[in-house]
């Protein structure tokens, strides 16, 4: 019965990477909801929480990987098992990222609250609950491995670009017209980029769940509608 | 003498592993350097290369993946070789990642050389001439499997962050005097961020090579000295 005890052990293991990804995936999405929180009631006390509640996710990640090495050292998994753990080695670095973009938001929270006037932030608002619904996703498809649900993760991702491409258009426009606002709107730009690159390793991740179920990454390229790099807004007076 | 075939077959892709790592970091070195030339001197042409050159660092990325993983799989190494596959594994995914900042830079590039001036890149030039000689040691660090080096690399990243958060700070004021500088200045901020995140991931290959050498992580935390999120500059209607 030792290869019988073997497998049960190695099944534990597993068990325990996956339920340690869970937990990783649920900080993230806490994370982000009250940075988003933070953002737009410009709550500092909780935009300082969420800065250092990032050390908590960071701390998972080595733990993750730790156990994933050991798993490669002492198990030698092969075919899906192995695809699980190197799954679980990515996906793990992409929850650190987003758990940092988190604290980047939060960030700009606090010093949003800190000027004279709030720069508009309600345009964020769709964006930041499109991308905390895509996180709440992403969790639900790792769990259940569940291809389908991140196939569409990975088509909402166009959405969240073209919508941080349109934004990023308004606020130039905005700081032209306003500019005692230069400041609070350059700041929120870099929180809006910080949401978009959140939703960009949620497809990150749902393209590693894809592989894990699959055992392939999808074929056709995702889609990118993230233009912002060429929006322009021209000043008034160069329009006339 | 099949053990023997065997370990020098493991050495070969060992070897081979080492090898696209290294392309991959030289395409990147490239892409970074032309990127910055292209920022400086207003060349769509060169930028518009640069940001088609990247799906050449994402189909390395792929195949380094996939040498890891049937190493992983057949070999089933351990220790130093294990290490030194996982490092594989991380080391390439920060080098796609700066493999598309570098790409980033060069699509503000082509946005910037539209306008009808160009702000103040010169400020810029130090900072990117810094992280350009932040990834060339990295490879070199990487080459030689030098942790004294590594180490170097990791102390650069805090003159980095401070260069950036006073850059920051620089252009917020100059789009509050020069309002018609709004969007050209913008996207020069978002470049000046993506140069700093070509620094910041190149720190962490830095401490892949450390881990991969000594077999665990640098105990003191690393200096983290970008500020801007917290950068205010006042209108000087508010500052009188």
């Amino acid at each position: 019965m030792v290869v019988g005890h073997t497998v049960a052990a190695f099944d534990a293991e597993l068990t325990a990477l996956h339920a340690a990804i869970d937990r990783m995936a649920e900080l993230v999405e806490r994370q982000l909801a009250e940075a988003l929180d933070a953002l737009t009631t410009a709550n500092v006390d909780k935009a300082t929480q969420v800065i250092s509640g990032d050390a908590a996710i960071d701390q998972l990640e080595m733990e993750i990987e730790a156990m994933s090495i050991r798993l490669l050292a002492l198990r030698q998994p092969m075919a899906k098992d192995l695809r699980d753990i190197v799954a679980a080695l990515k996906i793990a670095s992409n929850l650190e990222r987003m758990g940092d973009f988190a604290g980047s938001v939060a960030k700009r929270a606090v010093t949003l609250a800190g000027l004279p006037t709030l720069p508009p932030v309600g345009s964020l608002s769709w964006m930041g609950r499109t991308v905390l619904s895509m996180v709440g996703d992403m969790r639900r498809a790792y769990a259940e491995q569940d291809a389908a649900l991140a196939t569409v993760i990975r088509d909402r991702d166009g959405e969240v670009d073209a919508a941080y491409t349109s934004l990023f258009r308004e606020f130039l426009t905005y700081m032209m017209e306003t500019p005692a606002q230069i400041t609070g709107c350059t700041h929120l730009l870099f929180a809006a980029k910080s949401i978009e690159r959140i939703g960009d390793h949620a497809t990150n991740v749902a393209e590693n769940i894809l592989y894990l179920v699959k055992g392939h990454l999808p074929l056709e390229e995702r889609h990118k509608e993230d233009l912002s790099s060429f929006a322009v807004a021209l000043p008034p007076v160069l329009e006339s």
